[in-house]
């Protein structure tokens, strides 16, 4: 906003005059949007890391950004990282960690508190990769995570052990490949929003996770929304953005 | 054609007579085909109904059809039959019936007993026709049939409850539309065969069942096999016979 | 779990043996689940309609059910319903109200207060059902709603005119047909949870709402979750589930 | 039901009152479930294998599982699994076997007998891997298996030479990929339950075995169901289960 | 240019006659386009009728098409001809005939001679409109036509003990909805060229058709091509085509 | 049976000899499949090759096969052959011969005599190798072929100045990925049955093969049918087919 | 700009101070998007019609629409325009004519001036309604419109004879449903830009226009762009946009 | 033929000479094709580069026709070209250029001057290469090119930054995977023509560039064509037709 004060400014003093200052201010488009992001929106995201979609992108500009990033003080979420990306860039960043499974790098110049519960649930083992993707983005967006694995619907009895830690969450993401009916399931037994990610776990008619998603889309429970293909990522972003936003009211009003 | 001419020689000259000839010749491929089940199978056929599917047939055709059968002391079961079509044939045929949620006419001029316990599972209420139309075919066909309808898996404690009388059954038809996962979580509670129903019931995303088939043919239950989608009739008669023939091989060491 | 008392009961008592209260027990199957719902759960549910979705069922049904939620002292909202179900059920039901545009029949025992804030945001004219099916649903179950309607992102100034309002938002639902751009556009605009409702309106390559729907499935902003096609009615019951979930921690601190 | 039956005697006992004894009840949801499978179910599952599904599991975590079946005396069939797998795994499982065509790694800590008959047909040579893989399984789960290869519908007299073989199953897997055509005309030679498995073999409009898949699913044939496409171990399983039951019928009379 | 003006010049100086110039430009890529076919095939469409595609045309463009074709004195094939279509033209043509199953109008100027043989074979009752509008069609372009209809693979029989006819045949149209098996096994049974017509025959998983039309596209028979699901005209002309090629070269030769 | 019985008695008591008994059983349906195709199609086959697909079988499978064809004094084509197929079996193959382009091996027995005309049309040069499978599979079978190669639609002109050429043909193979127009464009020109063979040649939304396969099927030109994405093969085969019935018919009618 | 320039007058003259000027600035955002076209745009759009995309809105809202269009003096073009939406609001509009074949209303307050060149070819006579939809948007935009209608590719004789015509255009919309061929073979036969509109227009395999689209985005002429399905509005919008640029670029140098 | 002869007859009586026979036959149907574009046009194609599709072609191929095209004095663009053909071909030809990212090789053999404006811009990092094969496209053929990277709808500012920039251009290339929304919001923000690119950048959902190419097609704004996914050659060479024809136009007047 600076330089929209500073016109004014010349405008008041009369060292421009009214049409050159119209000038410039329609020369000036949009580059104060954001500007007035309110403040408990502002408060949401002190602490969240700045994400790179890795896919795409050289090591070399991805290690532009992420210099640049950390010089502004931020932490860092990579998703979709390869492990020679890893190798590449892990003696040129100071604590990068490496989460294989999850093909994460994540980058911590600031602690990052964990508050409130989000719930990641997946079907098979198979699914676990896709789950960790979505806990570890949670975490690095400053939720608390419990992580309850392997609870597909064919031994339903699994799954029901596991209510009550359900119960306990803000919001659950749900990661599922092949029939993809862990989303209705579980949507039915918590009150909590629910977030599902179809993975591409599977062959044949799974269509690489479109059957998963298909069958998410489809779910009889109200509270299921879902997320592309394998995007565990996006799925743990929300959940922790509706679990923040809970833990923000809480604090808000608690002061 | 050396075989069959050698068979005709030795008739010829006496040295096998010709009832030996005619099995022979049966046994040679193709010349029986359409004559010669044997009879544990025979058994299993007595008293089903023949069948017929009404879609793209005139209620001339169809009448010929029943006429026929009838004559042949047939029981009947006609499928996907409108309501006109029965309006137009019940004067016809005393004892016609019609079902009018399975779009079902029956025609039962010998008593069909049931036996051995075929379980019909739908999901919501909307695919109860669909239900109908495996539970009335089942009946149809000789089986006792339990209904258990509207256990959707967005209510699971439903389902649970019927856990017992799941158990009874020789084969499972579970029915449903959407997300189709209530075969996956049945197949996971039964031990006997599930054939699981996809039906059109939905919208959007569902593509008219698509959704549902694929989730079921994805299941990862190992004891779910797939019918296609609304085909009660197929997942019905399927049933039945996986049950009839236990109850045959019973029979059979009882006697 | 007036029943298991009982039983435990008796065994103390003496009056069953154990055995006997062992298979009594294992008879129960299940039926106590739900019961052991947490607390602050229940309360978001104080004042929540119950839903009916009407497609499949009988207006006697529908009547049926409807007379039960009454009598319970519940509110009710009932989806996809039409003009004709309106029309035959409306002298039974005192206050019956019906949405045309939403296909929402809702009937009101208690007064609903609207709290926190969820916007309901569509691209076009013919997406204005959807949406309002959303807004119906987000305030039967508590949520202030604001309508931004007919902001299609070809013009892309008439969205940027309302950022200011989109900020004040809990939620934000984003309904749009044709190429579904507005889920990520609006994403990008605000930090809450974005619900994106693909619907049907289109023609030729929209493919009756697929087209939209892959688009809000690959949005490139991290904070969208898709439902199904023209599910007005899940994305806006999801939403309001995200808002009350917030209000719901004001106000349990601001005790 | 070992901690059931212990706070029932401890509640007769009077050492925990009632409340307390209803709050373990609570706290024990569902472990117990799967306890109650009826007899006749549970000797269906002697001698059967534990199945292990290979992909996305490390093979640590494969020894890991195999090492606990092994220890409980169970048979343990593996699915998809690689021949490097097998090559990790071999030294440390005596009598370890691998099936390289069908993909199956074998453990038999108990003998299998064969019994009964389940038929396994394929259409092509380039389907005799999954064929191989239902052929396999069945024989692992307890049903004598005959192999009726090379009979595909182009040249349907070979087919018809094998009807007599065919009339003896007690259940048929039928094998195909390209136009799936076979299972239809096998499930009108025969009586008994079909299987149908669609195979990705062929190429362009075989669309990966959709092709093979969607014929199976239109079966003119009422005695067809399919599993997902190249699944050999589900319609192995299947047809098995099948089989068992008739066989468990038959010996439960001959007593 | 450069050989057209030398041609010209030629004529100029009386090198070449006006008749050979004639020649040589028509010898030219192009300028002779649409009158220059050569003389036996001039033969194959002599009596061959015009063929009018009805949908998207008015009734008035249609009679006009018609009238001029009459003038002519060429007969006259109209396809996809709905009943109100001729009820309004039949008061105009006399002779004018309406083929209702088939969707055809037909109007014959001249005798058509029916040579060859042609075998149009369907698979169930509901595929006969489109057999007929094959046939007819086939008929119409001056080929002898056995229709042997409701030989459904399901009942292999059926189609067998039909052989011997479909081997007089030069050329075959199949036409099968459902599953579309009925192409493949004729085309192992015949040793012409086949001609397979999908059908729209069906519901849920037959698409349409296309699962017929894939299965179709993937036969293992060699001699198997493909038309559009339900284009019997298509498969009909193609099919009296290569008849009639026979029919011209045996006739070529006798004379 | 009837029918049978009543041939053997009269055998056996002389009132028919064996050779009028054998041509009464070779008439009844079935029994003589595969032997007794008449003698009009069986001069077709001459010199014929006998066909391998060689995807999914081993080397030595196919060894075997070309051994025992060999033996029986066939020619042999193998489609769908690696390089390394080739260099494994060349050694055991005197004369085997290895067309890379059209990934087909051949193997004369007998010189194969070119008659007719059969014309192959390719669009792109990166079509070639598929019209090469489809001109080789031509000649091989005993067509002469003609070779239209790089004439697609874009540059119209280089396929007119091709017509007289066509004309000549009985039967032309269409080769054309991408969008496929060429088999409507020739079906258009030439009087002669078309085959079009949808190449999976180009990227993106051409969706290997399936736009050019659609655009075939749709043409508005009624002579051209349709074979499988990359089936030059089943082209060719059935070109020859129809080239060689005309061939036949002259030859026939010469005597 | 008014807006904006008074705030500026305000704060020279010190009426408000400069943080009350920001805050008024920052609630503005956006109004003045699109102020600064630049001046050869607006050129353009002199004399351009508003466009109406009629379905999915009342004939109220669109009274409305209209009515505020005619009071800004501008031209009205609405498409899909039932004719019972033109019977309703005929009476109220003076001069609006209703293109039945185009579902097409305008509305001229002001003359067009028709120049430059667009050529509108249709493939056949039931592509002719979308054909008209392109036309006449072209010349209510501003164009001079040859049509050149029903010169499929089948007949590619009809097609060239119109190279001519085609060649003065400025660019060309090709309208054509089926296998849509014609694209591809107009962009070779022209250098300027051809918008491709695949129809809707076929059965079967045309899915719609899909077969059609995907031909057109797969077309091998690099100046064939495309649109949606049935789109002939944005065909002919856009091509009589780029003529109009030509048209302008012409009459600003010949000034 | 009449007319042709009658020219003829006309030269050889010397009533018309030969030119002006010549002149008479060229405006007749076809024989001119390809030799006479007329003027206008042929003055856009000067100094255009030839251009190479080189998937399926070896690189001897591609060298023939380079050297070719050199001879004639023409520039040459290549695309998706492979860095292996580049190092196979470079030594051969001075001057060739290889440009990575967007696989296109050029050979300048003439000055191309670039004119005019064309603006590129793509939504993420990963769209860069097929924006760089439209811009490189472009400016091969005449047209300067403003590149405009990384403004996806997600940071809607970035783009609304370059709001001035983009009015300034002719014709606009927006290329765009995963949800393809930048082309309606572009389209919304220009006059001008808009050639929309879907990339196959995304995962799961985006069905590898399906959703882009869907969304764009669904396109509200109506100044937006569509071309293939990954088409940046064929977007780059439209735009650059568009933009040449009005720096002609432009030119022809200035004259």
């Amino acid at each position: 906003m600076m330089e929209i004060e500073n016109i004014l400014k010349k405008v008041k003093s009369g060292s421009i005059d009214i049409k050159d200052a119209l000038d410039l201010l329609k020369d000036m488009p949009f580059e104060d949007l954001g500007f007035a992001k309110v403040d408990h929106h502002r408060k949401l995201r002190t602490g969240v890391p700045e994400v790179i979609y890795c896919p795409g992108k050289t090591s070399d500009q991805i290690e532009m950004i992420m210099t640049s990033m950390v010089s502004k003080g931020s932490n860092v979420l990579a998703s979709r990282a390869s492990p020679e990306l890893y190798d590449t860039l892990k003696s040129n960043f100071q604590n990068l960690e490496y989460h294989k499974n999850a093909r994460l790098m994540t980058l911590k110049i600031n602690e990052v508190k964990l508050k409130g519960m989000v719930s990641v649930v997946s079907a098979g083992t198979a699914d676990i990769p896709i789950a960790e993707e979505a806990a570890i983005t949670a975490e690095m967006t400053g939720s608390t995570v419990q992580r309850i694995y392997d609870v597909g619907v064919a031994g339903i009895h699994r799954l029901l052990s596991t209510r009550k830690k359900l119960e306990q969450s803000n919001a659950v993401v749900v990661v599922a490949g092949m029939e993809g009916a862990l989303g209705s399931v579980i949507g039915g037994l918590v009150s909590c929003p629910v977030i599902a990610v179809p993975t591409s776990v599977g062959y044949g008619a799974s269509l690489n996770g479109i059957a998963a998603l298909l069958a998410m889309l489809n779910s009889c429970a109200p509270n299921v929304t879902v997320v592309n293909i394998d995007n565990g990522f996006g799925a743990g972003y929300s959940a922790s953005l509706i679990n923040r936003q809970i833990v923000l009211a809480e604090n808000l009003e608690a002061k």
